[in-house]
């Protein structure tokens, strides 16, 4: 593999390559306890989460050969249907690894993009294992969900287009948090601003790593959590190290903080957020997230969420 | 009152005046039955929907005496909460008149954006009754919520963007129609497109008023409708005339329809949509929308929704 890392120079040509591929999303003001803040609507991409851009900017770079042998991705979901969609708009054949027991809404939405969509069984099986075998049988490309520069600089992107609508790099962004690889683009391309990532409660492997100086994983057995999202075990040095780098912090949500955040997205946003995707947003809610002054954005990073889960949620 | 009737250049220079004090919604792309549509999202205004844009419009244009002695409006809650918070903004007092079984969260809401709340009861008096003795009482300036040609002009600036957003004026634009204010504006800034509007069933009055060639009345008995933000029982010549002048068709949609748009908003869109307004949605989702080109427009107008009756309708 490469050994270069992720720059902000890489995100600035991502978000060149990628442009028109992309949705550029909304950056919607709202005001919270009399300040101005902003969030930056990444539920509103096509497939519902940022993933598209990632996705798509490593599928540009393929050449003709790999284009022709397809790609391979592993993906609780929102991955999946970033490279799904990327995959289908570029010609190029995907295979996803599913755990089977992702939201169904996120299996169905992949297959609808015209990907085959291979199950396993998380307790038993490892996704990587099989995704790697898979692109090996097929001479496909593996497409990480993070641990990859060209992943990381098209995630970071979303970063680019905050300080263009915002008119300059705001004084803090919050960032929902799994393997990194948004936080850590977003980090890259946004250098002036305070970088906070929030993760669930016993998922914060990336605060605990970022506080501690070295990379931890997370501590067994975690806990159950509704950001499925957000359920990576183990970050990547790729991602560490730019959030390292950028003196970034990180915070734990919990999942009563999270579903407060989900309905705060539907009442007051009017926007759809799965739990994963509003943990940045919760972050904000319970006073986590430090001095907010005006300005500051929360990244809203996903919005596919079973109909049943939001019901539940809304009821809370 | 004035004579004036509403034009396209009062609906551009509505855009010009209230320009930074509302938001330039986003036009989203999304794909139906294989042609790429766009949805114009109001119901990411700060109030959750289009009418914070012909309130400002209309209080912009009030001078230095009306302003001191404040304003006075009638409406189940969409227009009450775009009155209540283009007052506050602007340093006016705001009392608004409510039916007593309006959704709470409408009621919270404006209570929220600092208006004085009145509640009447829909069945035994009469809303109009109560605003305009109000308004005498205090001498205070009633602004209605369709039949006033700032109104109208306002709402108008949503068709304004999406022209601008485009690129051009889209081929169809559909609207979901109460009283006719922002389909009416609509007409007015896209002369280039096909303006459909949809209606809930038996409250289809503007369709069968385009039919016939002059307003009629919703029938009574009127059926239930979830759409509480179309509850209109008679249009006015102002929103009439510039329809049919555009050519503008009508169409009626059921409450299943209208239920099936909310989750297709909700699933596949990431937006929060009230009945009302996704019954554009609706339409388009039903059939209904005739020949339906690329580069569409269906315009969601609206997301103030309860969330017991939001729940319902994902579980249906």
């Amino acid at each position: 593999m490469t050994e270069r890392q992720p720059t902000a120079s890489g995100v600035i040509a991502a978000a060149k390559r990628i442009a028109g591929q992309v949705t550029v999303t909304p950056l919607l003001p709202f005001e919270f306890r009399g300040t101005r803040l902003w969030v930056k609507a990444e539920c509103l991409q096509p497939v519902g989460s940022f993933k598209l851009r990632g996705a798509t900017n490593r599928l540009l770079q393929l050449n003709e050969a790999e284009r022709a042998r397809g790609v391979v991705a592993f993906s609780s979901g929102n991955h999946a249907q970033g490279v799904a969609l990327a995959a289908k708009r570029l010609g190029v054949a995907a295979t996803i690894v599913m755990p089977a027991d992702a939201p169904a809404v996120k299996m169905d939405a992949t297959r609808g993009h015209g990907a085959d969509v291979v199950l396993y069984d998380r307790a038993t099986e490892s996704r990587e294992e099989i995704g790697r075998r898979l692109a090996g049988e097929r001479g496909a490309t593996l497409v990480p969900s993070f641990d990859d520069v060209d992943v990381i600089e098209g995630q970071g992107t979303v970063g680019v287009e905050i300080a263009a609508q915002l008119g300059r790099q705001p004084p803090l962004v919050v960032v929902p948090c799994g393997g990194g690889g948004l936080s850590a683009g977003i980090a890259l391309a946004l250098p002036e601003s305070r970088v906070l990532v929030a993760e669930p409660e016993g998922w914060d492997d990336m605060a605990r790593s970022l506080a501690g100086g070295s990379i931890v994983p997370v501590a067994e057995p975690a806990p159950p959590t509704r950001c499925d999202a957000l359920q990576t075990k183990l970050v990547s040095p790729l991602t560490f190290g730019a959030l390292q780098a950028a003196g970034a912090e990180g915070v734990a949500v919990s999942e009563a903080e999270v579903g407060a955040a989900v309905r705060y997205a539907f009442s007051t946003l009017h926007l759809v957020a799965e739990p994963g995707g509003a943990a940045g947003l919760a972050a904000l809610l319970a006073g986590k997230a430090g001095d907010v002054p005006e300005d500051s954005v929360i990244v809203l990073s996903g919005g596919n969420i079973d109909p049943v889960l939001f019901a539940q949620i809304l009821a809370e």
